[in-house]
């Protein structure tokens, strides 16, 4: 199955569900694609699609200039990558590291490769994997800018909408950390709201299009605070911290009357009311930011 | 300034930010007006634009049909409903209560009513006070079908979408408490994700465009994940819940390591991980529902 590697053969290291979908992307555009994964048989319906299988990691990346990683975490990014035969196998090669994990973790990959003489670009993937391969995928990156420019182009096979952000190689990771915090804070709300509902006698479908609603309210109001946070202003106008505790204890109570866990509002309630205790009632929620951040 | 009543006159108690959206899109519907606040003063520019100011709360809810209620939480709107003259000039007619708090609440004020000989309906306004009045407010309602019925032409001038949810009268705030839950989580998210993000050099409006992006993810979730609640199944198909506590164990990190209170995460990814350790780290994240209100 070997040929010659070509300047736009990919190896994708990594065959969870993500890298699935990052390889089967690649092969839909036509790319020559290298798969691996640690535990064997995961590449069984991309091999079948075209994929070309590697015997272990060193053989993958040695098949492409350019290797993507897609792991749960850096401390498995590293049990591959770190590998003698794999680093160096990937000497004057690219890793765009896409696995998520802290901007240190991605400070300290970068210091590593540098020193092996691997070309390295960090990244994050913002969207689902169904999203992979479709104009509805969002991917960010940071690292080196000519690096980014030389791949750009292969990284255009995973679809969607990508975005430089900027040269320090942990940039990707801290505004994957800042998102995935909305979402999963989000999405703990969201179960909390369906433990309650249900205790209420009213069920996740019936919740589920007035959840929506809020749900759309969501990206008006982070643009407009945004301004808010940036400025220091904090306008609270038609919707003050005072209004806000008041909700959060009605959450609280109407929970634990249930003998439903409330801890997470808890302690969302104790920051805000923390930020009325000093002195910023009138202000908007998100001053809670400042709270946060206290020293 | 006194008049006969008219079957649309209708009278707002309580004049902030919310009762005063509320009496001005009465106002605009041409419905007659009566205005009341415990603190003098809010009423200048209603009056100015034609709302019949009330020298006392009894005063106010005898000069219409329907009275609605619109104060901070339900001891405020006990402390005016149920002083003694406000409550017998409120015999034989309607109150609307659309002071937010929990259904426990409305349930106790509803049964104070029919005492009284009161017709009462209970609701909760779903978005900001600027959409009142207009095609996007969201009001829901609960009590009597044929009281709901009644005064449904009066409400519409309020605007938007109303939803009867049924005769329970703590319904509506049942759905207010589960939804100003997501709401207020999700808030708490994005302050705490605009503090992450500035420790990390990145300011709220550079994060704001792909929060964004992540807001408007939230929405099919929901739907989708609503199904799975309800079935009891949580597909956790892409997106486990072991992937989960892997993002929000670096959410933490992140957070802690620039010194930032991670509260909030931590209460989550605690539930993450107990519904983790009681079997389900394959199921979706929404099976944290069933740990909180594990018995
Ligand atoms: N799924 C999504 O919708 C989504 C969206 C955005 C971003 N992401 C990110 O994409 C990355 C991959 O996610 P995923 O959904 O594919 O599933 P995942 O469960 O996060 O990761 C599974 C992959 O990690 C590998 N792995 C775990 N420990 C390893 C180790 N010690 N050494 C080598 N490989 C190891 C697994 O290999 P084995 O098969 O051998 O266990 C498998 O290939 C994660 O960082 C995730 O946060 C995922
Ligand atoms: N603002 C929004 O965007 C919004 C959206 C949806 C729902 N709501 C709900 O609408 C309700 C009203 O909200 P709001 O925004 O107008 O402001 P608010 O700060 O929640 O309530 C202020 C009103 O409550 C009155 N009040 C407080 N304590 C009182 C007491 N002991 N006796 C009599 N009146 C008392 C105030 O009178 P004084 O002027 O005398 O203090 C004022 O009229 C709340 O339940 C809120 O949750 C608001």
């Amino acid at each position: 199955m070997s040929t010659n590697p070509q300047p736009s053969d990919v190896t994708v290291l990594g065959l969870g569900p993500m890298g699935r979908a990052l390889a089967g992307a690649f092969l839909a555009a036509g790319l020559g694609t290298t798969v691996w994964n640690r535990t064997p048989g995961r590449d069984a319906e991309l091999v079948a699609r075209g994929a070309r299988p590697a015997a272990c990691a060193a053989e993958a990346v040695a098949a492409s200039p350019l290797t993507v990683v897609c792991v749960v975490n850096y401390d498995a990014a590293d049990a591959v990558l770190r590998a003698d035969a794999v680093a160096s196998a990937l000497a004057g090669r690219t890793v765009v590291n896409l696995t998520a994990d802290t901007p240190e973790r991605a400070r300290d990959t970068a210091r590593w490769a540098a020193g092996q003489g691997i070309r390295y670009l960090d990244g994050a993937i913002m969207t689902p994997t169904t999203t992979i391969g479709t104009p509805d995928a969002v991917l960010i990156h940071s690292g080196p800018e000519d690096l980014y420019r030389e791949y750009e182009p292969v990284l255009a096979a995973l679809g969607g909408t990508h975005t430089h952000l900027g040269e320090e190689i942990g940039r990707a990771a801290a505004y994957d950390v800042a998102l995935l915090d909305i979402f999963w804070t989000a999405m703990a709300g969201w179960a909390h709201a369906v433990a309650v509902a249900r205790a209420e006698g009213i069920t996740a479908r019936e919740l589920a299009p007035f959840a929506q609603g809020i749900g759309a309210i969501l990206p008006p109001v982070f643009a407009e605070t945004a301004e808010d946070a940036d400025s220091g202003t904090y306008s609270g106008e038609g919707n003050p911290l005072t209004s806000a505790v008041s909700s959060m204890a009605h959450i609280v109570a109407a929970s634990e009357s249930h003998g439903i866990d409330a801890g997470v509002m808890r302690a969302a309630e104790g920051l805000a009311r923390r930020a009325v205790g000093l002195g910023h009632g009138d202000d908007g929620f998100v001053r809670v930011a400042e709270v946060l951040s206290r020293r």
